[in-house]
């Protein structure tokens, strides 16, 4: 198409598209916009064959392409995973509607009555890379937000994203919807991205979901606001007074349940004065766990030396690096010095110790006695989630509905003028 | 001194130092900071001379320099402001502190308990032009809410503020804070401001203060989130139901009683099926105002005619755009167009008409019969403002303490693993 000849002019064009279908959006009712989200289930379902049909397509050419088999299959749809993106869709609808909930409300002396309500952002960009089901997911969360979507997937998923858009939106057609409430872009035009991120005013949002070459493109480069989170260099500390079968449980938890996801522990990082300092790295190294032991932990037991770059490191993978510190004062500023500001978990009996942990760690999630693995929107109860954030404003941690809203002050008054 | 040769360095190390200052901050309690409020205000006032002849140079320097009257009066201290700027500080420290407030707190099926915590944003950057009362009002709400600041004034008020300056980091010493808790960037390098704007990940968020070239210039290079609004063209829609002497009084508020300011009236629109236009149009202009007119409006009386610039012009004068309009759909589209997203009107007795405009104006603010110069902090109950935001992220209209605070979600739990 020309457009991709532009890719300003046609991102300037869908994102003025999706403004005029977030303005409607914005309007709808809750049960309007449930019922969109019903019937973008129905037609994913009914969609099954022709979303295989895509799905066969891409993985045939990303198969000739010579794509990983991790790649292959976060890529691969069969009809449990499409059924399940379905029900995701489905869950959404059931989510607790963030939009037109009064935050407060005030009454000046002078009787003018001043309300926040939560409203919909307005166009949110979601840059995403292999699994086609975030088509679906993102497009849900989106629109029951009273959000307008612009979605770019990964070209290895084209046809897939496409055959999932054409259902959704066929879905937002049976509701009445305006299909531009979720467009996809076209993956021909690489510059697509870019044109995106340089959206100011135009794409309120931008949210990526991928790897980390992709998040940190998008940080690097935007100009419109991101939400997302880079690294999840994630720290458990156990204190001294940490009751041991407990620790060995959480750690093995925070780190082996699943090695691959953002919330996993990368640092352990132990008291000095803790009890058993080898018995617990042993809880990681039998359940298959490489370990990369500082000179301290080297002084107790026969494990790799880490070197300086390995508390910087994500591993994503089954090694943990462990450093014995001195007490809490140690594990604070080993953390406020390492933490990429995701999730860092502190276990110990000591209350006291515990609550200054809480306090003084500025992560975006910070955790007592529970694994890091818990940094998750459907284990913090929000129904699901669009992705965590680690930076500082609007929405931090595990972002679902509510962190795809913000407020406006509605004043609602009898003739007052000001003096 | 040799950092103004490298701005990036002269930035990254006060920034540094502001992240130390702001952990400290973060870790102080409600008193405390009020303390450190009352010691700052306590200080202002003891430096009263020095502030004086400071002032009196930079004005010197200003009138030689042949700044025009209204530059010179921002600039200029006397006893009576220099009073209202420490009552100001200790105005801040009466504040309820929003650091350590329970968002929500909720307990999953597993026992884990998550609770959001409202918490510091961190370090913030203020950069302001001649008025500089500035240094102390952002310094104190930046310290209340438990951030370190970062504040950059305008060269001519560099005495000025580097006075008060002094005299607030008097008030944290002697409270035993951190003077790098507030520091002020020396004026001399003008490539500081760009340093700051660049500064990602060290600075948190930046608030421009100050005219709409500042304001532009800095929306513009930012790579940190600003936390602003660029131009108040607000509307006031008198619909058909409205009484007609509470519209004329609203009207002649909303734009005559300050016209500088950012919550000014621009435009009215009159509903074409408003009894008596002319008349509402005449309250204007006998309280002074020059009327620019649409046809619809000349065709009636005899006013300026406005051309297509007019409805996009933020006049901060005594000049108003009227436009005859269809009714509240004539006045959604109008505005839909041309709103600054700041602040916005209806004067109506139709409540139905009136809750339809609340709910579709997407602009910060949106008001019912009430005078759109109410768009203040003060006004709004929050005791204070460090600026009025049209972005549509984290905060909204005025800003005071909540705005200069995020959170962080904290998790209690009894040994929780994820299965």
């Amino acid at each position: 198409m020309l457009d991709a000849q532009n890719p300003q002019a046609m991102i300037a064009g869908m994102a003025a598209a999706a403004r005029r279908a977030a303005h409607q959006l914005a309007r709808l009712s809750t049960d309007q916009r449930r019922t969109a989200l019903l019937r973008a289930e129905e037609a994913i379902r009914a969609a099954e064959a022709d979303i295989l049909a895509a799905n066969a397509a891409d993985l045939a050419r990303a198969e000739a392409a010579g794509l990983s088999g991790a790649m292959l299959d976060r890529l691969r749809l069969d009809e449990q995973r499409i059924a399940g993106m379905a029900a995701g869709v489905a869950t959404v609808a059931t989510l607790p509607d963030p939009v037109g909930q009064v935050i407060d409300t005030v009454v000046r002396p002078n009787g003018l009555e001043l309300t926040r309500v939560r409203v919909p952002i307005g166009v949110i960009g979601i840059i995403f890379e292999s699994r086609p089901n975030v088509t679906a997911d993102a497009a849900a969360l989106c629109v029951m937000a009273g959000n307008a979507a612009i979605l770019r997937g990964g070209s290895e998923a084209s046809e897939s994203n496409a055959a999932i858009h054409r259902a959704f939106c066929a879905g937002l057609s049976a509701a009445g919807l305006p299909t531009e409430a979720v467009q996809l872009v076209g993956t021909t035009d690489r510059a697509a991205v870019g044109a995106m991120l340089a959206a100011q005013g135009a794409i309120d949002l931008v949210i990526p979901r991928g790897g980390k070459g992709l998040v940190a493109r998008v940080q690097a480069e935007a100009r419109v606001p991101v939400l997302a989170h880079l690294d999840g260099i994630n720290h458990v500390f156990v204190h001294a007074s940490a009751d041991a079968a407990m620790a060995a449980e959480i750690v093995r938890n925070a780190k082996m349940r699943r090695t691959g996801v953002c919330g996993a522990m990368e640092t352990l990082l132990i008291d000095a004065d803790y009890a058993d300092p080898a018995g617990l790295v042993r809880s990681l190294s039998d359940a298959g766990c490489l370990v990369r032991g500082d000179d301290r932990l080297r002084a107790i037991m026969d494990v790799t030396p880490a070197d300086d770059l390995d508390w910087d490191t994500e591993y994503l993978d089954a090694i943990c690096s462990v450093a014995i510190v001195d007490g809490i004062e140690g594990a604070l500023a080993h953390i406020a010095r390492h933490s990429s500001g995701h999730t860092d978990a502190i276990v110990a009996s000591d209350t006291a110790v515990a609550d200054r942990f809480l306090a003084e760690v500025d992560s975006a999630i910070v955790l007592w006695n529970a694994s890091t693995q818990f940094a998750d929107g459907g284990e913090f109860g929000l129904g699901a989630e669009i992705g965590i954030a680690t930076g500082r404003l609007h929405a931090r941690g595990p972002v679902a509905l509510e962190g795809l809203t913000t407020y406006k002050w509605v004043g609602r008054g009898t003739g007052q003028v000001r003096s």
